[in-house]
C-alpha cells in the first residue's frame, strides 16, 4: 500500500538554487584544506564571540530569555535597534520596525504580502539566488535587468517593462555593494528607481544587509532615506553581515499599516524570532560594541578586497575582467572566453578552492563565464594561495 | 506622489489569526496582575535556564557557533536527536530527518511544497489556529472535520471528503494531546486514518508537539511509528512544548526523498535555524539532561491539570463541560447556554485571567461558546485563582 511517487514534483521547479546547495552542502562536508570564497558569511574571526558569549552568561541566565518573544520583536532589541539607527540614512520609528529571521525571511514575508502567481518581479541580473528563488516560489514572473557599475540599469529596466507590457508588481534590488556583484547603484538611479516605481504603483523590494559595511568611497542615502516613508519601499536589513549570520535576526522597515499584516505572516512562518539570539544582540548593541566592531570589520574587508584584486591582477590579468567593491563581501569576475564557470567548479575543488558560479545568480542561467568571489571571510595570505589555485584549475579545464 | 493605497488587500484575508493576536499582543503589553490561561508556553519555572545557561558558557564562546549552520540542521544537534528518539515511538534514521526553526516551520515547509491554491486540506476542528492560517495563506480551501474524546472523528473525514466529491490534498492532524481540545486519538482512529490516507493518496500532516509530555493513561503509537516510514506521512516535531520556546528549533521527519526540496524550501525561508539555540539544545540532550527534565514536567504538568479540573468543578460545575487530557498543556472548555466566548475575553481581561475564545481556533468561527486553557504555564494556586476570576468574569456578562 505504500505509495510510490508523491504529489510534490509540480511545486519542485518553483524551487530552486541546486547550484549553492550542491556546492554549500559538498563544502559543509569537507574537511580537508579548502580556500572557501563560496559562503556569503563574516570570518569566523569577524564574529564577536567572546562578547557574545560574555552577554549570554549574563542574558541567557534568565528564565524569560526561552519564552516565545513578542512576533513583532523583543522589545529590548527594537529599543537597540532603534538607537543604533538613530543618525544613519536608516534612521526610521519604532512602528515601522518589525525585527524578523535574518534578511532572508524579510524577502520571504515580502513575497508572502505581496507576490501573487503571476505576478511580475524584476530582479537584478545577476540577483541574490535565493531573493529570485522565494519569488519563484510563490509563483512570480522573473524579468531579469542588467546591472552595470552603477548597480541595476534602471534604463533598461523602463524599457524591459514597457517590452513586457505590463509593470512589475515588484522590483527587487540590492542597492549597495550588491550580492553578486560588489557594485553600488548610483544617487541618480536610486532617484529614477523611485520615480519609476511611483510612477507604476511597484513595490520596490530594498535589500540592503552591506551597506554598514563601507571601506571606501563616499556614503550613499539608502533608498529607505530617499524614500521618505513612502510605503512602495519594503525595506530588509540583517544583522547577519555585521555581527553573525547564525544568529539569525533581521529587521524589515515598513509603511507602518503593514505591521499587522507582517505579524501575522511570520506567525503562520515560524511564530516569533529566536528570543536568546535578540537578547544577545540587545546586550551587544547596549553595551556599545557595535561602533568598534564596525570600525575594525571595514578596515579588515578593506585589506582582503585589495588583497583579491592584487592577486587577481597578478594570476588574472588579461583573462578576465573584475568589479571594485567599496564595501560588502563580494567581487564578481568574469572570464574571458568561453570558460564554463560551474563545469570549473569541481576542478576548482580538486585544487583547492571554492566559489560560486555565475549562472547561480541568473533565473536564466545567465553569467555562464562568471564566479562571485566572496574576499571577506578569508585572510589576505589565503586570498593569495586561492586565487592562484583559482588560476591553475582554469588551466586545468582549458583542453 | 505618495502612494496611498497598498496592493497587498487582496491577500490579507489569507493572512488570519486575529483573536490570538489581538490577545497575545494585550498580554505582552499588559503589566499588571493576571492569570495567563491563554498562551501555550511551559511555565517560566520550567524553562531549564541554569543548565542552558551553563552550556552557553562552553558552546557559545567558540566562533563557529555564530556562522550559517548546514540547512538541514547542525550535525550535532542531528546526532542528539537521533540519539534522543531511540527507543521511543518516533525512533528514525538521519536521512529522514531536518531540522527546523520550531514546529511552526515544519508546518510552513509542509504548505509551501504540497499545498497549491484551491487545495482541499482538512483540518480538525477545533484546531491548531496558526496551523489553518498556514494552510489557508498558501491558497488551501479548508474542510472542518470534528473532534470528540477520541480525537478527529475518521468516520466524519470519510462522509465530508465524500461531500466535497474531491480527495484532500493533506490530512492535517494534532493526534495527541491535541491543541486546543486536549484529546487522543485513539488507536484504531490512528489506524482508520492511515488507510484512508493511502486510499486516497492524501499526505498526512502528523504534528505532535506534545506526545513526550503524558502524565497519565497509556501511550499510543505516533503517526510517524503507525506509518512505518510511508511518504505520505510527513511528521513535524518541536522542542518549544518540552524544552523552551523561544530556541525556535524543531524538526520534521520525512521521506528522504523530500530532503533535497525541504532545503530548497527552507534555504528561500530563512537559510538555516539559529546556530546557538542548536548548540544549546545539543549540549541539552548530549549531557543527558532531557530525561530528568521530562519526568519533573510530566509531575508538574498533572498536578496543575488536576488542580484546574478540581476549580473547575468547584466554579463551573452545572454550567460547563471540559475535556481530561492525559498530557500536554490545553484543557477544552465549553459553557452551556450561549455565552459569547469572544464577548467574555475582555471581561475576563478586566478580572485578571486571560484565555483563548474558541472560535479562534476554527476558520468558520465555530466553537463561540468555547475556551482553550493552558494549564501547563500557571502553578495550582494561580490556577485556582484565574478559574475563580473566570467564573466572576461569566457572571458579570450575563445580564
Amino acid at each position: 500500500m505504500r505509495s510510490s511517487t508523491l504529489p510534490y514534483a509540480t511545486r519542485a521547479a518553483g524551487l530552486v538554487g541546486s547550484v549553492i546547495d550542491s556546492s554549500t552542502s559538498l563544502l559543509h562536508k569537507q574537511t580537508h584544506d579548502i580556500v572557501r570564497f563560496a559562503m556569503g558569511s563574516p570570518a569566523a574571526e569577524a564574529v564577536p564571540s567572546e562578547i557574545l558569549a560574555g552577554i549570554a552568561a549574563h542574558q541567557l541566565s534568565r528564565p524569560d530569555a526561552y519564552d516565545y518573544a513578542a512576533t513583532e520583536g523583543d522589545p529590548p532589541l527594537h529599543a537597540a535597534l532603534l538607537d543604533m539607527l538613530r543618525g544613519t540614512s536608516d534612521e526610521t520609528t519604532a512602528e515601522r520596525l518589525t525585527i524578523t529571521a535574518g534578511g532572508m525571511q524579510g524577502l520571504d514575508l515580502f513575497c508572502k504580502i505581496f507576490v501573487d502567481p503571476g505576478d511580475l518581479v524584476t530582479v537584478e541580473s545577476p540577483t541574490y539566488t535565493n531573493g529570485s528563488a522565494t519569488a519563484l516560489s510563490y509563483g512570480a514572473t522573473l524579468l531579469e535587468v542588467p546591472v552595470d557599475d552603477e548597480g541595476m540599469d534602471v534604463d533598461a529596466l523602463e524599457r524591459l517593462v514597457a517590452d513586457a507590457g505590463r509593470k512589475p508588481k515588484a522590483i527587487y534590488t540590492i542597492p549597495t555593494f550588491q550580492n553578486p556583484s560588489g557594485v553600488t547603484m548610483s544617487l541618480e538611479r536610486r532617484l529614477r528607481l523611485l520615480e519609476l516605481a511611483r510612477d507604476w504603483g511597484s513595490m520596490i523590494l530594498d535589500d540592503d544587509p552591506y551597506g554598514l559595511l563601507r571601506f571606501a568611497g563616499d556614503p550613499l542615502p539608502t533608498l529607505r532615506e530617499l524614500g521618505g516613508g513612502d510605503p512602495l519601499v519594503f525595506s530588509v536589513r540583517t544583522f547577519s553581515k555585521i555581527v553573525a549570520p547564525g544568529l539569525r535576526v533581521g529587521w524589515v522597515d515598513t509603511d507602518p499599516e503593514l505591521q499587522p499584516l507582517l505579524i501575522n505572516a511570520k506567525q503562520a512562518m515560524d511564530t516569533c524570532t529566536n528570543l536568546p539570539a535578540q537578547r544577545l544582540l540587545a546586550g551587544f548593541l547596549t553595551g556599545g560594541h557595535l561602533a568598534d566592531h564596525l570600525v575594525t570589520q571595514r578596515a579588515e574587508y578593506r585589506r582582503r578586497k585589495e588583497a583579491m584584486h592584487a592577486a587577481l591582477h597578478e594570476h588574472f590579468g588579461g583573462i578576465a575582467r573584475w568589479t571594485d567593491p567599496d564595501g560588502g563581501f563580494f567581487l564578481w569576475v568574469t572570464l574571458d572566453g568561453d570558460v564554463d564557470a560551474t563545469a570549473l567548479f569541481d576542478v576548482a575543488l580538486a585544487e583547492g578552492v571554492a566559489y560560486i558560479p555565475g549562472a547561480a545568480f541568473s533565473p536564466s542561467g545567465r553569467f555562464a563565464n562568471a564566479l562571485r568571489l566572496c574576499f571577506a571571510s578569508t585572510p589576505p595570505e589565503r586570498i593569495r594561495e586561492g586565487i592562484a589555485r583559482l588560476r591553475r584549475a582554469v588551466e586545468k579545464l582549458r583542453p
